[in-house]
């Protein structure tokens, strides 16, 4: 199976239910890196260009708003479709949505990971659309949920991924004018040490 | 590999030899969070109004009665099949079961999950069903058992998944009137403390 | 360091914010099973005639209350002290309620570890008790700090050790009357096995 | 992928590589657990019929003999072909032995996984067996041989499983005449203390 | 072992080559999660009213500044002491800074961890104060660096903790006027998300 | 604290519960794995003459007999003490058996590690004995009860070992006349391996 | 998928990026093991007759050379392509360098393995080659990474393995004139030992 | 207990048993790791001008030579005491020539830890020296092995640490003229990465 190449122009990103409830069962990742994580996935996808969409569940009555540092990483304002239905696919806004961008690919982002996230990505493959999942922004609650998730993924065709993979293969040129915002925005651990140490030595 | 979405009407439940002599071999999960896990299935599954078929091997000679989790899950009196074959597919009583229900989708747990799981799950995907199998309510007996019973199952087109998983694709719709009820039976750790929680708050 | 033996005479027992907002951030065993442990220890010590002392901190402002197995497993209406101070032992109620049992040996339990339980266990030493600590009835945030929590308290002369392990060492007779009462409490999952599989054997 | 259920007639065994040498880099699992696990796997196979073909690489040169524990479980005299192909499928002999058999299910174990045994298991799917590698028989050098050699069996088509799963299903009937015995051979830890615990219950 | 209470009176806080260089060689916690610790005690000890220190070694020639995490949470300007000793209490401008702060307990943080933290604590031990190792905020480069580097400490004497541990012990009071600052300062993963959850409940 | 050493005339050996019954409950470790240490150290306890002493906690009513691997390894008809006592030292004909081999240092085995072995070693430290707990010939349930028991033991002056070092060390000289025989009773996997390799090296 | 086996007339090899910097950020295995095996594969890759691409990214600007272990195991001023492209397969220089050896099957390692060897990986099997990722030559940043890198790679029809496995699969024939010398580039730890065990025993 | 500070002139190392045919039983570290950080602890000693003693069990009659890697290390024709003893204390040779320094603080490492390095540093500390184990120079055959090894020498007073934090303690004085070569000789892996990026960026 190989999909196509993503661009900045065939894919969208969909992020379901990065609710500060649901984070507190989280047990795969911190919760700060998963935070983390998903904040850097949006704000390297706005960089790129990618159509964000963003759903939550039941957010009033039980599981609470998006996690504030996802929250300060979309575009002030950015709508965010609170539903009631367990897979965002069944929900039509959520479905328009992702239609209305009219790319074929979808990374999605969820948690939990086997459910969240799998529940559309199964879905949008079942629809005809490319599904990638970015496990390190999605988060689970068990090791088998992530283990069998990440297998029942793989086995659909769906592809798993990590956010930052995803992202620098839609960037493709590392000598691209929005390189460095887009690397910036990934905010990648061990890249902020190299980039601090080398301007160190430059400035000595 | 794109199967059709579970429903409470084109799924049933086959639990295979979750007896406490084969509980004292589990070593992937703790024995109390088995049986909670297994249990929790059973209860969730017969809130949705899925037929579930219990079986047993050697519960009178070697292996003795069902974990007393799993019997309180039970509708009191439910049915157990005995029986002498490794497979339970094998025997006739258990395939009949299987079939009587007319469901295209069978969601198996056993005890072993490589064995006790899989090997009824190969049968129904050759019979032509979809079968699922429910890691976390299952439970093996060494390391190389579990990182290959789910290697194999996923290369035979089974779908690996846990048990909650399952029971709330099935469930589909957080709103229906049964939602809570259903929830109630997955007794899922983390949402439990949030529940919890939410109410303290509110009642403050 | 070779403490006296622990009686039913001259052992208390403190359990320190066992609350569900706290509960939400142990990472290093399961909450149910932290739930389980704690309530096994108040059950059991209850059963051996242990005075046993219940704190909160701001369980109406932040935490919550009691998680709900402990709960159902102190006597009703068992008084819990809600207070303000980090450490337990520095609220004069927390302290007298020690001093009232006359017992020199403490045993405590407390989320987290490495505060909730250790600080009062720290005090307690400086003020001439012997204390333990139930390691597997408390629970705690991240790994460093359950490695540097155990390394503390015992480097400072806190015994540390499972909740089971103390509890057996105060019943110290397989034969007494009560034994078949505090196992029961106990609830250890390997004994349920042995104990449901001879039961099966017996009645054959 | 669902191929043909294995029984005693159509299924054969071929352990490439269990030699001392190779033993002493195994660092997947304990070398007695591996020595065992062989040794269990020839005593059931050929308790159940199957026939066993066993291979080494440089006996007299390099790696030394069979592990002690595998020779006392084959038949006395049990022929050993030495060879100096790295695929041991590449050796005439070796293929002539496994074609001879006329099964067309080929149960493999090797030391070390990703090259003893797992290329034989490729070029027999090639030549159009059904290939199977019993995993926790064979024993590999580093985690990355043992990881990526799992998924390439897999990708290839290759069922990976563990060696009393493979052994139980060919027995398919607990009820046979010969079940005692061949769960006898596979020794399988848990069962011992099982059959023990129950015998000594009986017994009183 | 029972050192006095730790106090904003008391206590002052040493940071030991929390450099960009050394963190690339981090391999016990992620570097983003160090840097955070770090930054964290840091801001924490200041709103205590601790002194902090803070010690770099060859940062022009070799390793670099201080993570800028840290920068940003010490006062604007705050002076760093770049040496050339390995034991930083060799250093005669550190050995006096701490001395200038008249405290009798010194918590200290260094990368690694059985180095720039342990000689200061050790030489620090020798010279009659207590010390303290705050785990989390220091890191090192394997793990029989960590593992050793933890006994040592303990065998010698130095008390091994969590950062915030150190600091809610300092704190004393949950309510203190302060307290809110001091956690808004610690910045623990799971107290935010349980803070979030409460402020979204009670808004409802 | 530096206590004498081991020798053949200053030692006994004492091995509490090494039952089928509570041999399920293991977790630590592998229990064939646990059944061949513990008969590998009564084994070469016995060649090196240093008395063995065996009791066991309700043998007929709940727990079973000695595995049998044990039982094979002691001489024919050796006395197996049973017991009501939770702490072995309670037992009168235990502890005076313990007395009557005039040894200031015993070495002990037990399942469980925190209970069956640490509660002696605790009371023989007491009675001003020197004790030794032979971690991998005991065994226990989970990580908590391994965890804290390690560190009770040695907090409390016993010396936590493994079989073979304690072993080794009372047999001093490699070549003393009966070492052959020793190491073979000791029979390390790694040794073995070695071993053999050598002799088929030489007997090319 | 049983893609045709690999010989030395068949296959190239393709190394993409490591050096130095990124080498900072690895962490599922260590930068010596790292270093050796990207080394090992170069250098029983040229023995073996292989071509040997070397690319890297920004060496001048960011990421630095190549680790200098990788620069002694190529020929003397073997060409290495520095590029801009995030997926090497994009830059014509590289695509031509495959293209010119008339290859069929192509052995990628990469830092890291889910970016530098993964897209060229896809990328040349959208382009008809059989593309190979040596997992222990290549490296990369989190758990994460590592583990849907493998997963993806697998989906996608990529073999995943190991570097020696590799290697070996092209010598083939252990008893070839060149067989010493491979085995000797590729410096498999435990035949280092037992090839000096050996020759040590020989030699008495 | 707060031994005295580490120098040039009162430090020793003995080196035990680092022989071919015990490092294949070795499973706590690499086996090239461990020969390197054997090999760089010599090689730095050396260089401080540390007396380095180095024995040897059975060289000709069963466990072979020292690993060659140590042997390069060594000044050439460094004597190298093969001895028949357990304890390497025990032989007249080895303990004459750790007097023969006249140094009281003796750096050991041996394979296996808890036997050829353990004994020596109880037997030291017995006779009044101050004994250290270099842990990741030593290395050992199972987890207990490692785990106990350790809390015992922990408990008996002798300081565990890894190879370079002790020869870092002796340099003191990074400043030193001898620094660059000791650091050349500990070849610590992100050292050599942060040196070799430095270099690069340097020469641009």
């Amino acid at each position: 199976m190989t999909p196509e190449v993503l661009t900045a122009d065939n894919t969208a990103v969909l992020l379901v239910d990065h609710q500060i409830g649901l984070f507190t069962g989280v047990r795969d990742l911190g919760t700060d890196e998963l935070a983390h994580n998903v904040a850097a996935l949006a704000a390297s996808a706005t960089r790129l260009g990618l159509p964000v969409i963003a759903t939550t569940t039941a957010a009033d009555s039980m599981w609470g708003p998006l996690v504030p540092e996802l929250v300060a990483a979309l575009p002030h304002g950015h709508p965010v479709i609170d539903r009631g239905t367990v897979n965002a696919w069944d929900d039509e806004r959520v479905r328009r949505a992702v239609e209305a961008t009219g790319r074929r690919n979808l990374v999605i982002a969820g948690v939990s990971l086997e459910v969240c996230a799998a529940l559309p990505a199964l879905a949008a493959v079942r629809n005809g659309l490319n599904a990638y999942v970015a496990v390190d922004a999605s988060g689970t609650f068990s090791r088998t949920k992530r283990e069998t998730g990440l297998l029942r993924l793989a086995q659909a065709g769906v592809v798993v991924a990590d956010y930052s993979a995803l992202m620098v293969e839609i960037l493709a040129d590392n000598a691209a004018p929005h390189a460095g915002e887009v690397y910036g925005a990934l905010d990648m651990p061990f890249a902020k040490l190299v980039g601090g140490l080398s301007a160190a030595i430059r400035s000595r």
